[in-house]
């Protein structure tokens, strides 16, 4: 049970859920966040690629909330689903993805445990391998969105079911719809 | 030098202010997130209040921007002024405030180290002191932005100026404008 009185039934708004019923006002810039960071027209980055850093990142803090759902919605949006997000994160180094995405989540790993991890080395990697400022930026800002959202739903002790069909279900509506319009 | 070319003068936009020139789509959010939490007329939390936790968060998470920043906003809206910002920020134990708000600076120190830190015990110390679910879910939230925020600035590497003079003078103007209006 969430440490709040949520007014509602958990098992029906688990997680992020509950708290965004509970206090619209903070949802809609929450959502909108979420919307831009993972979901808008992005020059270079597929949604995809983007939802694998925020389950990444989910993943390192240890979120099982957030790690399912980002980890089902990226599965649902990467041509190698479910197989190359567990690949990620176990461990970014030997997965099979470009160089680039590579050191983008080098550098989201750094944000992780402190935005000031991030090197100029890291960042110098990231550009050897062709990322771009607006990547580096959009990288930089996600880890950091999911250090708070990560909090936020632990913090308030939500709950996170263990049954993935919930999590699937999920992605199919955030994979249509987008995120803001629950 | 931010990590990134911001296409701007950083002597001008320290801190947060660059990325969010930057990249507007983003800020947009951020600072309407920004302004619901600290600002937004709220039954029982002072915008000073709010801004202390702000503070608070980003003096652990060693983000010298932002806590500068949330300092001089703090102290520019609580009756006693930096002193008791700084009492805050060496120890909420000793600082001369409500049981109360300590309660709630416990929670936040307690989310900035993991969401999994806040416990049961925490939220019923607050609860005896008299915190509403309300105000234990804005210090959740407040707590989490600010592992973004911190992380924000720092993951780009941005530029905190030394000089008090700049962040009093941004304390006026958000005191008088809000977030957002820049």
């Amino acid at each position: 049970m969430a440490h709040i009185d949520l007014g509602l039934d958990e098992r029906a708004h688990p997680g992020i859920n509950g708290p965004m019923r509970f206090r619209p006002e903070t949802a809609r810039p929450l959502n909108e966040l979420a919307e831009t960071l993972l979901r808008a027209p992005h020059p270079t980055l597929t949604p995809g690629e983007r939802e694998l850093i925020a389950a990444y990142v989910s993943g390192l803090n240890e979120c099982r909330f957030c790690c399912a759902s980002h980890s089902a919605f990226a599965a649902a949006q990467l041509p190698s689903g479910m197989r190359l997000v567990d690949q990620v994160r176990a461990d970014p180094v030997t997965a099979e993805i470009s160089d680039k995405l590579r050191a983008l989540l080098e550098i989201a790993g750094a944000v992780q445990r402190s935005g000031r991890e991030v090197t100029a080395d890291l960042v110098k990697v990231a550009r050897v391998a062709g990322a771009t400022d607006l990547e580096i930026h959009d990288t930089v800002l996600i880890a950091a969105a999911f250090c708070m959202f990560n909090r936020y739903v632990d913090g308030l002790g939500t709950l996170a079911p263990e049954d993935p069909v919930g999590y699937e279900k999920a992605a199919e509506h955030i994979v249509r719809y987008g995120y803001g319009a629950s």
